[in-house]
């Protein structure tokens, strides 16, 4: 039997710091629990335009269509602040989203209890939040045609178009009903049917393959705005929160942030079921490639760690190992661990990246 | 000399209730400060649906068009849930803002301190947080076109188009530069241009603006992803928000939300100069038309009130007694008097919607 393969995309600012933990993570799994990937390593975005004149070439993106699984970093930066737009660093992320269709985008907002102190909202609001966000991740105004700037008598004009089919709605909100399931069984889907029309599709759709297919789970719909609203006034209504590729950017950022764990929250990009049975699958953490403090040694590996946590779970079947990772990391915060992003007013002194890494390795 | 004419739609649901309150602090004005506004009062919303079958008529929005200022109080309810989408309640306001053209909509997000604990977040995150936010309001998603759902193949298909011109970018540009003069003179523009080319084009206008006619405003630039955290870790860094229609909806709404003072948030949606020098101008409370309450007595009035204000300071240049007001809602706070939706856990009794209109009119 082969081993199975994950293409490793660490991507740019601190992506290949982080990751460079998370490979140390992997090489324990081999070491230890005799669970060994065949990993390679690819570039995307600004490193990969340095190198090839664009964010993602076709060879990447053949060999992430051919892996188990993809694990990336972050992708972006100042240096390719003034890049043409087909060029930018994300250019090379959507690319991946698309052509590999990874429709459902899922987003665990936690908080972790060590940390509930670090964020800006009350402890009773978020002490103890479990919720999970649902973003379709390959269609909306992200993917919408027409697009473009072009002129109009002497002025220009930016269009996007904000596009979804029904199949496309369809298959999300089934991601979204199939997690509820294994959660506590509550959906709200969000949109703003009450002024754009393909959000009157949207709740129609949700709402339909709720009836035929999900009657036992408990559905609401709210419109975005009141969404961002009661993420912020009363996260802890919600269980699973399903919604379009542009709310759900706004929302699941917006939810992570409540958590105060932003530097700890992985996520999962998940398409259809292949010929193995499992879905195609990107894994990549929440935050960004965060240019300020790149090559300080001062990123937090965990949002990472976590995203392959989620890789063994969802792509690789292991959920127990996928366990037995996340209880290290909750392990090693209960003994007071804090890379600088988890640093509030109490003036602990942080660990760096890779002193997080090990720390992590060794509750192993 | 012709007195000032004001249009007031109360709409649904709470609206006639608190509108009633701005009612008394109208005639307070006529009586005690020689300050008389010509007022007529007419339908729009639910309400307008329910007697002629539009949420707006010709004939309303021909007195709004000739008014000095409307107010409008809230529109929409779950009675109204299964209208078509062009005769929902929300299109009556739609129609206001787009034929009217007030494309800058000022929504402050304010805490006030008798209230910061009410908040969601810590004190020290939101407590004396002042910023506006500069919603463009006549364009983008909401109005684009295409839009409307349609049958390809066998399935529907849901669309709305992202659409905006340089001048539609550059006006509402300037009233955000004009209003951070004012205030701290920082501005921070929102938008999507990582992945939307329509964002690429509002970045780009929003710079030249600034660097040709505002350069002495500090101005920045955020993803509204980032946008959305921020706002939720420390919203005090912001000063003026400016962005587009959608955006704005949401952030202005989690930026209200996160004052704790909801129904204390007025909003103002100006247009450009008219004849007399003065915007045609649109003022309404933040907070939605209520239906959970209608009818109870329970709704704070003061949202309303405050939007009466505006009206007073950016439509009939009293910004004194604007102030005055303003102060007389901050003293009822600071005695204690709490609506309904201000009531946290410390069990204090609420007093009724008009107790709040009288108690603050009594301050004046
Ligand atoms: C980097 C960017 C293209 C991306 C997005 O907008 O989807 C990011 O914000 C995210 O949420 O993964
Ligand atoms: C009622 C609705 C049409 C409206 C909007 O989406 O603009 C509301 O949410 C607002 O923010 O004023």
């Amino acid at each position: 039997m082969t081993n199975p393969s994950l293409l490793i995309l660490a991507g740019d600012g601190i992506g290949p710091e982080v990751m460079a933990e998370v490979r140390k993570v992997i090489d324990w799994y081999g070491a230890k629990r005799d669970l060994t990937f065949d990993v390679s390593e690819d570039l995307v975005g600004g490193c990969a335009y340095d190198a090839h004149g664009t964010p993602l070439t076709d060879e990447t993106m053949a060999k992430a269509q051919a892996a188990d699984a993809v694990l990336l970093g972050a992708v972006g930066g100042p240096a390719y602040d003034n890049l043409d737009f087909s060029l930018k660093p994300e250019r090379g992320l959507l690319r991946l989203r698309k052509e590999m269709d990874l429709y459902a985008n899922l987003r665990p907002a936690q908080c972790f209890d060590a940390l509930a102190d670090f964020s800006s909202l009350k402890a009773d609001v978020v002490g103890g939040l479990d919720i999970m966000i649902v973003r379709e991740l390959t269609s909306g105004v992200y993917f919408g045609e027409p697009r473009g700037i072009h002129k109009e008598g002497n002025e220009r004009v930016g269009i996007n178009t904000q596009r979804y089919t029904e199949s496309e709605i369809a298959r999300v909100a089934r991601s979204a009903f199939e997690l509820a399931r294994k959660r506590n069984n509550k959906v709200c889907s969000m949109e703003k049917a009450n002024v754009m029309e393909s959000g009157v599709l949207w709740r129609d759709v949700v709402t339909e393959i709720h009836a035929a297919e999900y009657p036992d789970v408990e559905l609401s719909h709210m419109y975005a705005d009141a969404g961002a609203m009661q993420l912020t006034r009363w996260p802890k209504q919600f269980d699973v929160i399903v919604t379009d590729n542009l709310f759900g950017d706004l929302l699941s950022d917006l939810a992570a942030m409540l958590t105060g764990s932003l530097g700890m929250l992985p996520s999962a990009s998940l398409g259809a079921p292949t010929a193995n049975g499992r879905p195609k699958a990107l894994y990549e953490p929440v935050h960004g490639s965060a240019p300020d403090i790149t090559g300080q040694g001062k990123a937090n590996p965990i949002a990472c760690i976590l995203s392959f946590a989620m890789a063994l779970r969802y792509s690789f079947d292991k959920g127990d190992e996928a366990t037995r990772l996340e209880q290290a990391v909750e392990a090693v915060l209960a003994d007071g661990l804090r890379t600088a992003d988890l640093i509030g007013e109490e003036g602990r002194a942080p660990v760096s990246t890779s002193e997080m890494g090990a720390a992590i390795i060794a509750k192993l």
